[in-house]
C-alpha cells in the first residue's frame, strides 16, 4: 500500500495520536509502529491499537467537553483534538427505561439513545475518530463504502471539517439513506452491485489513493476504538460502576468488541470497580452468522447472504465475529436473533414505553432482549443496559405497514369522542 | 372552561410550578392566579408566566442536569421535575460555524443545533415543560394539534411519561410524519381538514375534556416558556454571555419572543452582562405575515393563506406576532423572508459547510440570515447565532428534487477515477 510510507514518515515526524503506541495484532500480537496499516505484515490478522494511558481520573474526565472528547487520553487522537472542526458526537442520553423493565419483566433496565449523536447514529463516534487520527496521519480525503449510516457519518464530518469526501453506496440503497448523504455536497458515488461489491472496491481505491482514508478500511483500527466511548459513557452515565449485563447490536461485530474492551480498559485504570459483567449480542435472523456460530459452539463463523429488513446490520462475513464469540463466552453472556416481525415489534415496544423511536438495529436489540430473558439467559434481577444505535426516521419503511392513525374523522368533536369511547 | 376548577383546586392545595408565581396579561398587565387558563378573564389578552425568581446562579445552574431542566429555577416547573420520566430535552450543540461564516461573510458565527433533541426538533422542550406544568395542574392526558414536530414530542413524551395522548394532525399530512408520531401508540386522529380545523377541534376539545391538556392550548403560557432554554442555553455555551445577534425562525412567533425574554432575565439575574442584542426573525416568503407586517411598519398582523414547502412555519395567523414585531424592533433587529428556492439552498448550505442536515425551517433561518447579510442589517463583524430547530431528515421531500450521487457507476476503480477526474 502506498500510503504505508507516508505514514511512516509521519511517524518519524511526531505523529501525535494521544495515548496509543503501537498496532498490535489480535491473532499473533505482533506489534507495527502506528500508521495507517490494518492486516498484520506477519499474519495478515486484524490490528488493532495498543496503548500506554497517562493518567487518566475521573475528575480530568469529567472536567473535559461534553461529548466523546472526554475520553480523548483513551483514544488514539492528539490532545488538541476537540480543536479541529468535528461533530463532536457522543454523551447522548442513558435513560432510565422503568416502563420498558415492566413490560419485559426485569427490575433495573436503561437505553443509551445514540440517536442523539449529530447524523442520528452511533457511527458519528467511530467517524470522528478516524478523521482525527487520519489528519494525524496525512490523510486529506474521508471515505467509506457503505449501505447507510456510514454514509452520513462520513459525509456530514466531511462537510464539517472542510474535507473532501467519497462515499461509495449500492446503487439499490432506499433514496432515503441517498438523500441523507447527499445533501453533504461531497462526492457520493452509486455503485451498480451489492454491499460486498462497494467493499471490495473501496479496499482497491484505498491502494490507489494515499491520501484516501476510507474510515473501516485502511483507517479501520482507529476508527474502531470510537465504538469504545459507548462503553466509557454508560460506565461514567451510571455514576462510574459497571453494568452487570448489556446489549449490543452486532454487524461486523467491531462494537460488541469494543464496549467490551472499554469496560476492561475502566477497570484496569481503576476508574470503575472491576465488577463482573456479561455481553449480549443481538442479530436479525436473517443475517446471523455470529449467532448461529455461538450457539453451535464454533470459534469460526461461517458467511451468509443477508435477508433482513435490518440493513444496517446487513453484514453476511463479520470482521470481528470470532472476537465477538471470545468476548460473550468470556463474559458468560450469550448472542441470540430475531425475525423481521421480532424487529418490528421491538421498535414499536421501544416506542410506546419509553418514547425513543429506533432503527432496525434498535429493534434488534430490544427484540433480542426480550428474547434473552424470556430464555432466562439475561437476569431479571440484575441491571442491564440496551445500546440503541440508529434512529427510526432512517428506517421508516420497516414499519410503514404496521403503524398508523387510529382513525380518519370529520373535524368534530364528536367524532374524537367516538374514536376515544366518551 | 371546566378544568379552571380543578386547577384552582390545584393552587390551593399546594401547587408546586417552581418560581412561577401568577399568570399576567400581556395585554393589560393584569394578573390571575397559576392555572390552565391562557386568555386574560378583563381582557382575552394572551397570558404569561410572571415570575417570583429565587437564589439562582451560574454555579447551581452548571451543577444541574445535562438538560433544560439545569434552567428549573427559571422555569414554571417543580424542583423535583427530573425525576418524573420525560424526555429530557436540551444541551444541544452550539456549533461554531467557520466555514458557513466565510461562505456568508461574516466574521463569527454560532449554530444552535436543536436536532439532538429526542424528537429531532425543540419542540420537545416546550413539551417537556408542558407536560410537568399539566402534571401539577392535575391534567392525565398530554394533547395537541400540530403539523409534525409538535405531535412528534407529544406522542414521545407522553409515551415515556406512561401518559395517554390525544394527537390530532391534518389527515393530509405526509406519510413519514404520520409515521413518526403513530409509532408511539398514542390515540394519533387524522382529520379531514386543514391545520385551522384541526387547532379549532383542540380548543373544542379543551373545553369539554377537563383532564386533557392540548400544550399549545390550554396549557401554552407554560408551554411557551420552554422556548426560553434555547436562550439560556446559547448564553452558558458562549460562556455566560449575550450574543449580539440571533436569527430566530418564525410559526406562531412564540419561540422568537421567548428567546427575548430569555436574554432579558439574564441579564436581570446578573447571569450575564446585559449587553445589547438584536433579534431577527425568519420566515418563508409563501407564509411570511410578520414579515410583511415589520416590512409596512404596522404593529398588527394580516393573517395569510400559507403556500410553502416550509411546512412547520405554517402558521397563516401568528398569536404573537405583534409581540415579535415588539422584540424585534425593541432591540434594533428586522424581520426578512426567503423564497421556497432559498429555503432550499439554505439548507444546502448549512449541510455542506457545517455538515448539520436541517428541516425547512432551518433553512429559512440560513437563507434569511444570508439576505439580511447581504442587506447590510446584520453586521458582520458582529458575533452572531442561527437557531437550527428542526431536522433534515423529516422533510426530505423538499430536497429530493435538488440533490442526489455524483454518478452511478459500474464496480471498478476506473470508473470512481473518471467521475474524479484522476
Ligand atoms: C445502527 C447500527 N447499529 C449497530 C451497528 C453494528 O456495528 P458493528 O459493525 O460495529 O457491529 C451498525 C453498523 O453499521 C449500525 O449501523
Ligand atoms: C422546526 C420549527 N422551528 C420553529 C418553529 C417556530 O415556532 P413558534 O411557533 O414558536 O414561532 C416551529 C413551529 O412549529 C418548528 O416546528
Ligand atoms: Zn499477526
Ligand atoms: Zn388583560
Amino acid at each position: 500500500m502506498t500510503s504505508t510510507v507516508d505514514a511512516q514518515t509521519a511517524t518519524t515526524a511526531g505523529l501525535d495520536l494521544g495515548p496509543a503506541r503501537a498496532l498490535s495484532c489480535r491473532e499473533c500480537g505482533h506489534q507495527t509502529p502506528l500508521a495507517a496499516e490494518f492486516a498484520c505484515p506477519e499474519c495478515f490478522g486484524p490490528l488493532e491499537v495498543a496503548y500506554d494511558f497517562g493518567a487518566v481520573t475521573r475528575e480530568s474526565i469529567e472536567a473535559g467537553p461534553r461529548s466523546i472528547w472526554r475520553y480523548r487520553g483513551l483514544l488514539p487522537v492528539p490532545s488538541d483534538v476537540q480543536d479541529h472542526p468535528n461533530t463532536d458526537p457522543g454523551l447522548t442520553r442513558l435513560v432510565k427505561a422503568d416502563r420498558l423493565a415492566a413490560a419485559l419483566g426485569v427490575k433495573s433496565l436503561w437505553v443509551k439513545d445514540d440517536t442523539g449523536n449529530p447524523t442520528h447514529s452511533f457511527k458519528d463516534r467511530v467517524v470522528a475518530v478516524a478523521l482525527a487520527a487520519a489528519r494525524q496521519l496525512g490523510f486529506t480525503v474521508l471515505a467509506c463504502p457503505s449501505t447507510g449510516n456510514l454514509a452520513n457519518a462520513v459525509a456530514a464530518a466531511a462537510a464539517r471539517a472542510g474535507w473532501e469526501s467519497v462515499v461509495l453506496i449500492p446503487s439499490s440503497l432506499e433514496k432515503a439513506k441517498i438523500l441523507t448523504s447527499a445533501v453533504y455536497d461531497g462526492a457520493l458515488i452509486a455503485v451498480d452491485g451489492n454491499y460486498d461489491d462497494v467493499n471490495r472496491l473501496a479496499t482497491e481505491l484505498a491502494a490507489e489513493h494515499e491520501d484516501w482514508a476510507f474510515v473501516n478500511v485502511n483507517v479501520r483500527p482507529y476508527y474502531a476504538e470510537g465504538s469504545k466511548t459507548l462503553g466509557y459513557e454508560v460506565a461514567e452515565q451510571l455514576g462510574w460502576r459497571l453494568p452487570d449485563q448489556v446489549v449490543v447490536p452486532i454487524a461486523s461485530g467491531s462494537q460488541l468488541t469494543k464496549v467490551d474492551k472499554a469496560f476492561r480498559e475502566l477497570g484496569e485504570l481503576g476508574l470503575v470497580e472491576a465488577t463482573p459483567y456479561r455481553v449480549f449480542g443481538a442479530q436479525a435472523t436473517g443475517c446471523s452468522p455470529v449467532s448461529a456460530a455461538y450457539k453451535s459452539g464454533h470459534d469460526v463463523v461461517q458467511p451468509v447472504k443477508p435477508d433482513t429488513i435490518a440493513r444496517s446490520l446487513a453484514i453476511g462475513a463479520p470482521a470481528d465475529g470470532p472476537y465477538v464469540l471470545d468476548a460473550v463466552r468470556r463474559t458468560g453472556g450469550a448472542i441470540e436473533d430475531v425475525t423481521d416481525a421480532e424487529v418490528v415489534e421491538g421498535i414499536r415496544l421501544l416506542a410506546r414505553t419509553e418514547g425513543i423511536f429506533a432503527e432496525t438495529a434498535g429493534g434488534v436489540t430490544v427484540a433480542t432482549a426480550k428474547k434473552l430473558i424470556e430464555a432466562g439467559k439475561i437476569d431479571p434481577d440484575a441491571e442491564t443496559v440496551l445500546l440503541i444505535t440508529g434512529d427510526g426516521l432512517k428506517t421508516l419503511d420497516a414499519v410503514q405497514d404496521h403503524i398508523g392513525p387510529r382513525a380518519t374523522i370529520k373535524p368534530s368533536a364528536a367524532a374524537v369522542n367516538e374514536v376515544l369511547g366518551f
